[in-house]
């Protein structure tokens, strides 16, 4: 089952990853900034995880594969993508909603293995799932589109909130986590499927800031 | 006293919270939008200062008022706030000129619990002051404001170095952190009430970056 | 020897602090934004790398002279610079590739000193070198420019495979370090005068993203 994980979590970096590279290719950045936005985007939300608990060095200083994975990615996205809107489709939102219910429940592990409370693994676990895509936004001069559009960042919370208090209510780790994602994955996937967002807070800009 | 300085700590964490929440609603951001923009206005300084520091976990992981706050701040925000321009008003800069003051002299009073030299505890002190609404204002594609406009961070700065030199003098930390906090303060309602502001350093444009 | 290095080491602090007090200017700031422009460009990258590693408290909170350098470059780009033309002339892009040459292997060098693999000094050496200005150019609202010019990263990674492949051959420190910053500095001076650049990736925009 931890293989389970762990083969899901290289998938989710991977799937990241392309959504990283292509976001360069748009701005017709050059190959290293395809590996940057590639990087930020898959690993991003993990680094800032780490670094506020404190879990340094961070988790892709001590196991490389997650590097090379990333440089794999971006190499093969620019050797062989000519067409971004196949990768744009649904199936490819289906494999980020994947990605992102991994990363959520394994963000919330994490934060949990360092004794922090359930909220704060609520917490870390959508920074995981959602801040690689915040920084890629910002490194691409836009305003984050986690922040304002349809069920993505809820559904990690959603997910997150049903992991912790599967373990709270005792259940086995390994179901609390199958739990997690499960949720994540579904609610995103309404999100994906119907269109449906969270109402938007709408104020008028002031005349003078 | 020591509970003074909490209490304090606390309000300045809800009036910046406040105002990440509104630049939120400006850009009609989803809920999950103002709370992050809520969330980084009021603890990102912070956090930043404690990675620095390596004072990890950050403080808010081992003490979950702040994020409580921030989520409770950010809901009576979205239900309540119509007319934002009420909030933007004197008072409402009164009560963030009162936040800078007592985040300013924490975050330099943490500098020098870990040792740092009092320079360092300076810049630290403005880091926690300010870096939570650069944040903010990257995340709305905006140009900090604190980088252009009146005495923001010069009250920061003016603020710690009262701080720092009442401690070398031997004053009582209590009476040192009082002083510190009415020196930004005082400097900044100034720079409210004349809109007094440094003179800008202002270069031509290159023709050719 | 070590000595030379730390000179160079001083030396980038200030090319790389005028960079970003230049970039302050053309965007009118204050002469705090000029500060934190200057500062967030010469220590940016190795902040983040040390908070990467966990090398907390980060190298300019134990050693302050960065920091009085960097305040010192501010003040006197601020009171003497009326022609920012003449310092983004050759000369200093000259000056800037020897210090991104210098901070490209001592960030190499300090990821080694903490165990890394090799892959992940090059990485840490090219964050040393190219960070400070990206996040210069968020800070401006900028798409960071090292993600779609001529050769720049790309000389970082030359020079910190070249260092890191001199180590592994049994070279002597010294050789190491004064080839890996030959190395980054050549590619970089042949992107400089000869315009080359990497061919960039470039994806049409989709019509909806």
């Amino acid at each position: 089952m931890n293989n389970f994980i762990y083969a899901a979590d290289l998938f989710g970096t991977v799937v990241f990853a392309i959504s990283g590279a292509l976001a360069a290719g748009r701005l017709r950045m050059d190959p290293f900034g395809v590996l940057v936005l590639a990087g930020v985007t898959a690993v991003g939300g993990g680094t800032v995880r780490d670094a506020i608990l404190g879990a340094t060095p961070v988790f892709w200083i001590t196991n490389t594969i997650y590097v090379w994975l990333i440089a794999l990615t971006a190499a093969l996205v620019i050797l062989l993508v000519r067409c971004p809107r196949r990768l744009s489709g649904r199936w490819f939102q289906v494999a980020d909603a994947f990605g992102l219910a991994v990363f959520t429940v394994i963000g919330a592990q994490k934060a949990l293995s360092f004794g922090t409370s359930p909220l704060i693994a609520i917490m870390m676990g959508t920074m995981t799932g959602v801040m690689g895509g915040m920084i890629r936004d910002v490194l691409c001069r836009e305003v984050p589109l986690v922040l304002r559009t349809e069920i993505y960042a809820t559904a990690c919370i959603a997910g997150g909130v049903l992991y912790v208090s599967a373990l709270a209510l005792g259940l086995a780790p390994v179901f609390a986590a199958v739990l997690g994602m499960l949720g994540t994955l579904v609610l995103r996937l309404v999100g994906i499927f119907t269109g449906l967002s969270l109402p938007a807070f709408a104020l008028d800009k002031p005349e003078k800031h």
